[in-house]
């Protein structure tokens, strides 16, 4: 890392760490412990699969083992790193007990039963009771906003999503396994640089195209019906997400109709998304679309999700959820109909909400294509 | 499914389900919530990414929701299938409260702190008291011995993970990126039908070989110097995992020596393996060969671990550990050496605990190769 882009990344690093700590504040701990690893990442840096972090009293206490010791110094730019003999959560909670920390926050939904346990056994009685407090998911709410940074690397994951959909439109025929599909996909994107895939990629052809979530399987793309591919890389840590359908051959009466539908409400939900409108609403613009022509029944799942660190963040887009958006989050917009037995698609772009409205990260072709 | 092998699938899985039930019988429970989808599976046959599965009075009843309707029911023979329309996890406490389990076992380890207060909150205040009871990782130690559906099914992904290595070293050259390497191999592993990896492939070069955990970089492999390739398949849900290390180049004086010890070592844990010895003496058997020679203060990491559904499962091979192995268990032999800035490398094979011995899954050359 170049000395300005070290620093920089050092003060990103920092501003989340303060906003972290004032959560805590407001949550009436005096010490906040973070084990789940893509929230110890945004705070630290750090990307080791063996982490703790700590924050108390102004400092970043990094808790890791001795197969990152290079890595953690390198990487963990702001925060002390303590190379822990014992497990990394034993080694955390002695040294707050030791530091003084009165009220440790922790986030109950990435702590297990049993983490819990082992973290009170590890502090000694007299501290033990009220010592661990659950305050919810303060990062995770944090990391729903992205920053300057994170905006930049979500963008040339997005971007390299595209060009990699664009790629596949000259491969796809009918005939070739959805596997091989997925495979040809999966090594553009490795050539391309990606870290890996967001997710297990979906190539969903003919009638398997209305199963939601169909894994690639060795079935053969038909001569003529949909193939839905959802995909992701990750760059940088970031994750992409985006879904496109395209159609072999002539489509059947129908057909055509069905996908334009899904385009009008992916498109509407788009157009609908600005800072203040909440969830709920970007999920009823994409589903009044479908209800208006009786396909909402085939749309049984929600809208759209937040991406970043992992493939699904807040905020969550479905029906009724009252949480508004703000400048800042990315989220994906993505209505599909499945019709059992008969076909699906779905269509899916990440979208930025800008202080206006909303910026579509992923600008792949979404008109109709027959290949 | 053919009919005889979708016979043979249910008793497989009646088989498991019956010993997870006599598991919890003994844990002092009438009620068993699985909620780690890798149990759910190992019990169910259920793959789907949503799912709480209960076991209570011979009955197994496996809860998702409306994405999976179709698959739950080809998948799940021998469970009854509820989609839900609320949380998985709510539908599961309210039908066992309504069925009248009195205590309900749950895995500490793989239930947050969240989800229990989720679970308290859904049964009713009279049975709330005593309803939820720890009772370790019940399916995880039956998981640990694999029965004879799921050596042939790791055998296949073992095999496959040798195949794949064996093209590899028609393709590894000075120059490739690591990257690259790890894109031909995931490549050729999709095209060879498996459903993904193992874990992120570790592509680690040059002085990268020093650390354990390299990741592919964008760094190319040098005109000398060891190359580390640790990977696996994922083939019909099972995992492979194996370690080859092979040199570029003529070796320099010692890298020759450091191979030999290593792979000696290897070869020593891997002949300790029997049923009866200890997870711990297999270790020794890998460490002791390399402290003989100074270079087990260079051995940072554990000897192996069991593999199955889960590229980390038990039983843990590592120093001290006292749990015995059994008949039917597969585990990683992996050890290794890593000089900071210097070089480093491992070698590891899969190997299937016999009536007498071990038998090595994984059985491609470990012989040195200049390349």
């Amino acid at each position: 890392m170049g000395r300005i882009k070290k620093m920089s990344a050092e003060m990103n690093l920092k501003s989340r760490k303060k906003r972290a700590a004032a959560s805590a504040k407001s949550a009436g701990v005096d010490g906040l412990l973070v084990t789940h690893l893509p929230d110890v990442r945004y705070l630290s840096g750090f990307t080791g699969s063996s982490a703790a972090l700590v924050l108390f009293g102004g400092r970043a206490v990094l808790f890791t083992d001795g197969r990152y010791t290079a890595q953690a110094k390198i990487e963990a730019v702001g925060s002390r790193v303590v190379i822990a003999t014992k497990p990394v959560l034993a080694a955390a909670c002695e040294w707050m007990e030791a530091a003084g920390v009165r009220r440790c926050g922790f986030d109950a939904a990435h702590t297990t039963v049993a983490a819990l346990e082992s973290m009170r056994k590890v502090v000694s009685g007299k501290v033990r009771r009220g010592m661990f407090v659950a305050v919810g998911s303060l990062v995770a709410a944090l990391r729903e906003v992205k920053d300057a940074e994170e905006i930049r690397r979500i963008r040339a994951a997005a971007l390299l999503g595209c060009k990699l959909f664009d790629g596949m439109l000259m491969y796809l025929e009918p005939g070739l396994t959805e596997v091989s599909v997925a495979a040809e996909l999966e090594y553009a994107a490795r050539l391309a640089g990606a870290e890996g895939m967001s997710f297990e990629t979906i190539v969903a052809s003919g009638m398997r195209s209305a199963l939601p979530h169909g894994r690639a399987t060795s079935a053969r793309l038909p001569r003529r019906g949909f193939v839905t591919l959802d995909f992701g890389v990750v760059l940088d840590g970031y994750l992409s997400d985006m879904t496109r359908t395209v159609h072999l051959g002539r489509a059947l009466p129908g057909e055509r109709d069905v996908y334009d539908s899904v385009l009008e409400a992916q498109e509407a939900a788009v157009a609908r998304v600005a800072p203040g409108v909440t969830a709920g609403e970007v999920d009823e613009a994409a589903r009044s679309v479908l209800r208006r022509v009786g396909l909402d029944k085939y749309f049984s799942h929600s809208t759209g999700h937040g991406v970043g660190l992992e493939i699904h963040e807040g905020p969550r887009l479905a029906a009724k959820q009252t949480q508004a958006l703000e400048q800042g989050m990315v989220i994906t917009i993505e209505p599909g109909v499945y019709v059992p037995g008969r076909f699906g698609l779905r269509i899916e772009d990440m979208v930025l909400v800008t202080a206006t409205g909303g910026e579509i990260l992923t600008p792949s072709v979404k008109a109709w294509i027959e290949l």
